[in-house]
């Protein structure tokens, strides 16, 4: 038992959550990991609680299928819109990006007020701002829909990108946020534009990127379930990856690669029976 | 029963597929209308053939249960990637935006050559570039992912997507289709941008809206199967509309009027069973 490598079922309407994986890979290398890409019905930040909320669950229950032991719901908008009815629905721990990301804009926030980019859904949810104003942080949260179909678009670093980075965070930094210390990216497609925001930001303001957060919380919580291998012993240290799509495999390859920052392997294709 | 109103059924992915609705009712405002607009999946603009065959599919099995005698593909890329598929499974007649596309475009270009714009899936389709061909004219046709988003954020007249516009068309517009002298509009999102695209396009440059040419062709087949009414008597011309949407319908409400030009009053959730 103490040998036994964990399985970490990863979860996100698409390609995003790859951007999750990417920081788990780094903090935890000694687990196998599974990851669902919901991508023939992405993008779920335009979408309802109801209709995200079935969607999730179909997804967690699939990861589950599969072996996971723990999940991990690396999009925003299916955290902020149904991690409750993910973790009523599931059988093994859930975590979820909005907790650890508001516990790290809270540790590097100095004045307590904080701009929180995100999708529509994410924003509309007030997940976010409720999981700051639990820590005493004062939250704007800003929808920002363009900013993912410019990343699907590949203009991670082009003049449209900035110029509407610009508008999104001057609307943001406005009436009493002007001050506002640190900048929380709300949706796993942003992770990919941080130099850009970084440029665009005011230049007192943090940039919160949730991915690393959570990576530190699901070791956290993995310590919990599973006990460390004896001293002398080491879990092996190559993670073995497989992934699941519900659209196109050799698109979920080709763009996959840009946000997990290396190679994609395996990909199967899934049918939830639609 | 030559009095009676035929019903048409009118599919989109969303909202788009109203501007076409919105063209119908001008030229057949004698007829029933449900609409359908399978807004928890969209957008299917980036997604494969088999994901877009089997929605199409099924949207278009609920619009006859809902008593549809002829269904409208309101939807580029459900009638550039299905329409084959979707004419095989369907009991009543069907018409795709593509071919009266196609059929406008050769009869305003003198030249006979085209650009079409449209999302990733038409274009790579080339449903376009070979209803085109067939009718002895050559085409260029270029994806334009932004432009679907740039229009559901309501950036209708607005410099970003001045400038987006203008960088798809210049690259569209270049290597041998300098001297194009039509623009067809390849995706029913489009029209809400005809008089921005006016601008950008080169001067010579006509613009081919399908939404006129489709409804123009529906009312050529619906004559064939419904005979006019009798001289001194006419159908009640008050068309009755019924909106189906797969997503939230306040959404649909708010987001449907931009597109169709008039307030949607009546809305029904549907849930496909996924």
């Amino acid at each position: 038992m103490t040998q036994r490598r964990p399985t970490i079922g990863v979860f996100d309407s698409g390609f995003g959550g790859l951007t999750v994986l990417k920081a788990l890979l780094e903090v935890i290398p000694d687990a196998d990991y599974v990851y669902f890409g919901d991508t023939a019905r992405l993008p779920y930040g335009s979408k309802s609680v109801e209709t995200v909320g079935r969607y999730a669950v179909e997804a967690a229950h699939y990861l589950e299928g599969h072996g996971a032991e723990l999940l991990v719901i690396a999009c925003n908008t299916a955290t902020a819109l149904a991690l409750d009815r993910i973790t009523a629905a599931a059988h093994v721990p859930v975590v979820g990006v909005v907790e650890p990301g508001a516990e790290a804009a809270a540790s590097v926030s100095n004045n307590k007020k904080v701009v929180v980019i995100g999708t529509e859904a994410t924003v509309s949810s007030h997940a976010y701002r409720k999981a700051l104003e639990r820590r005493g942080l004062n939250a704007r949260e800003k929808a920002c829909p363009l900013l993912v179909p410019l990343v699907e678009e590949g203009w991670i670093e082009h003049p449209v990108t900035e110029e509407v980075a610009r508008i999104y965070l001057g609307e943001a930094f406005a009436d009493g946020f002007h001050d506002a210390d640190a900048l929380v990216l709300g949706c796993t497609h942003y992770p990919l534009l941080k130099p850009l925001l970084d440029r665009v930001a005011p230049s007192h303001v943090s940039i919160v990127d949730s991915a690393q957060s959570t990576a530190h919380a699901v070791a956290g919580r993995l310590q919990k379930l599973l006990p460390p291998p004896p001293v002398g012993e080491e879990r092996r240290a190559v993670p073995r990856l497989k992934f699941f799509a519900t659209d196109s495999v050799e698109k979920f390859r080709r763009l996959g690669e840009r946000f997990l920052g290396h190679s994609i392997e395996e990909v199967q294709h899934v049918d939830l029976k639609e």
